[in-house]
């Protein structure tokens, strides 16, 4: 290793250490301090605006040499209204109920222990993320309001607006008396740092990317701690054959079209063969309307001349664009096992008026989120009432769907007695 | 590869995959069907008890092969009473509740959408264990109750006891309607086996590991799929200036002396000074009457004649066995500190009649369950009314503290409308 690997390496152990040191101070702070420097810290960034922004030039100067789009770059742009976004994001986080130190079970025993479920912190989060720079202050404060210490490593695209968003909760922290290094931005963009800090698990107690596949791939393989993720959000919608084809095509099209680039938008329409001809020409030419491109099996094709013959690929794919794969199945059954077969697990809607099939659907929909009537979309942190999201999960292990205050918490048992022994 | 690595590379594949097949199936068996099958499976096990028998009797002739004590010898072997027990064990699990579907968290949103958190099945269990035949009959039944399917990998030690078991399960399962391969006896000791399924995270959603340390820290260390597990149980017991010495003498002595060589037995005693002396002669004293070895500070041996001075490697080892570490501190911080320094974060305990003593314990100790005057010995699912245990976890992912058939649950989304898009 050359000295500067070593130094890279001595560098994102002591960002590391010093999270755990900090986690262990946070986990004693009050609510309501944590709520002060939410506070305090969204006046610091309405009142630090101009420093924000001075920084924000700086990426924005720098961003076609990263190969950025404009439409990459006008999402990284901030102005005062942005910056006023960030902070009033802020202030609803302090307004959500505190987590830590909620009671989720308690008994009293036969021998008189009192046995108490209480939630803690998880201790310290490794976030990784390629977004705007809202994101980094979003995430600090998700973090800090479930007690937890956290080291963002943001990509080098947004690096001086993050820097200067973290100097100021930072200096706010110090102020209001939240431990030095709660919050860290890692100083270096250099990629191979993300490897170190995975690598880290006797520090970091969970890593959360947030981003490309590619990225979110990268930290899953790499990672020795738990990971909070998904890498996409293959979502399927089913139109039963007791749907009401007026509300399937106001799902369908909202699930596709409100938003295409997101993990819960519908990538694959699945309809019931006995229905498929009127669903085609209602549901699916409402799509085409829209611009959307049709990757459809047979029947699909027959009905709908612009349609592309669909391949197993296509059933397999994300495409975040104006395209859909359409298959028709011979009944829920088989709706079920192709769903099961090719979704990503993230989302998954039935539009039916038949409730016994309804529930045959979400007992055997293997996804984080079964919808029944209503769009893929609906899944998120806000939407679910969770007031904060700092991702979303497909795995079944701790946390599944929005990931919010709650997700990113542990709990312990602390058990009360007079004195008791065991027999 | 050779044929046979490859045989046995293809063996693990198949029973994995037919576990996962086996899980989708299982996630829509009702409780009663599956409460019929542990019930059924309690009866057949009494009515099947020579064939039992006859199996124990190979394990045990081959025993001493394996170079087993007469004291694991004697834990291997089974008579008709212990398994009655094992049946009796089923027919408990029975009559818990039944997690699956039960309703986390419910809500409906302002636009009408009803969210609800629902309890399903985690999947496919791996669990890999080292101990006695009753052992394969809780997993098994664990791990279904809880809409689990299940991959056993049970020592060598009780192939024969074990297989009979599982055989006499499976055709109860036949019986009833539960899956085949719902609960699987993988059929080779072979080491390698262990590490092939450990990769096939694809068809398990956990793996568990319960026996020595070795074990659970290969397993960690080879899975791909997440683990419950603990390494080891360093714990503690504080002795504060404010306990009742009579009661710290009862519940020092239970929680090293009442069963040594188990996770949650005391390893290590901490002793306020002002009130050491005292504390040494009466608590110390009384461990010293047990014939515990006692490895001191400078303080405790200078009280206790035959008491040794303690290495900072004796406050980490956890001895599973007739020795203590006992060291004097200055005050309930120093105790802290010690504590989350040397501990293995299973288990720890506080002696005090001072209220905002025990609250500042509970709150800094960073461990699985703090108790409050009562003995470390009650961290187990029995004891905390879990109804039965499938292993207890020192992680903060997921399950924290014994685990019994809710750790075994995840959950989905299912969110119902009345034809809702997204604005």
């Amino acid at each position: 290793m050359s000295t500067s690997d070593q130094d890279l390496v001595q560098y994102c152990r002591d960002v590391a250490e010093n999270a755990r040191k900090a986690s262990a101070q946070l986990q004693l702070c009050s609510g309501e301090l944590k709520n002060r420097w939410l506070n305090e810290s969204a006046k610091a960034l309405r009142d630090g605006v101009s420093s924000i922004l001075e920084a924000n030039a700086l990426d924005i100067k720098e961003a076609p040499g990263y190969g950025l789009t404009d439409a990459q770059i006008d999402r990284l742009v901030l102005d005062e209204q942005r910056v006023d976004s960030i902070a009033t994001a802020l202030e609803q986080i302090a307004m959500l109920p505190d987590p830590v130190g909620q009671t989720i079970e308690g008994s009293v025993r036969p021998n008189g222990l009192e046995i108490n479920k209480i939630r803690v912190p998880l201790g310290v989060v490794f976030f990784i993320y390629e977004s705007r720079p809202n994101v980094t202050a979003d995430a600090a404060a998700i973090c800090l309001k479930s007690g937890n210490a956290v080291v963002l490593r943001g990509g080098k695209e947004a690096a001086h607006s993050s820097r200067a968003i973290v100097d100021i909760l930072m200096a706010v922290a110090e102020q209001v008396g939240i431990p030095e290094n709660a919050v860290q931005l890692v100083a270096t963009t250099d990629r191979e740092a993300v490897g170190h800090f995975l690598k880290l698990d006797d520090f970091i107690d969970v890593a959360i990317p947030r981003g490309g596949e590619g990225l979110i791939r990268r930290v899953s393989a790499e990672a020795t701690m738990p990971v909070i993720k998904h890498f996409d959000g293959n979502c399927h919608v089913y139109v039963d054959k007791d749907a009401c084809l007026d509300m399937a095509t106001a799902i369908v099209v909202n699930a596709k079209c409100q938003r295409m680039g997101v993990c819960n938008a519908c990538e694959s329409l699945v309809i019931h063969r006995d229905i498929a001809e009127q669903a085609i020409n209602q549901v699916v030419s409402a799509l085409v309307k829209q611009g959307i491109t049709i990757h459809g099996d047979e029947t699909v094709c027959r009905l709908i001349d612009t349609a592309i013959a669909a391949t197993f690929e296509d059933y397999a794919t994300e495409y975040l664009g104006p395209s859909i794969s359409v298959r028709v199945v011979d009944d829920v059954d088989s709706a079920i096992e192709h769903i099961n077969r090719y979704s990503s697990r993230h989302t998954e809607a039935i539009v039916t008026s038949n409730i016994v099939t309804a529930r045959k659907f979400v007992a055997a929909i293997d996804s984080s989120a079964v919808m029944i009537n209503a769009s893929t979309r609906f899944n998120d942190g806000g939407e679910f009432g969770l007031g904060a999201e700092i991702g979303i999960s497909t795995d079944k292990f701790h946390a599944r769907g929005p990931c919010g205050l709650q997700e990113l918490t542990s709990y312990k048992y602390i058990v009360t007695g007079n004195g008791q022994i065991r027999n």
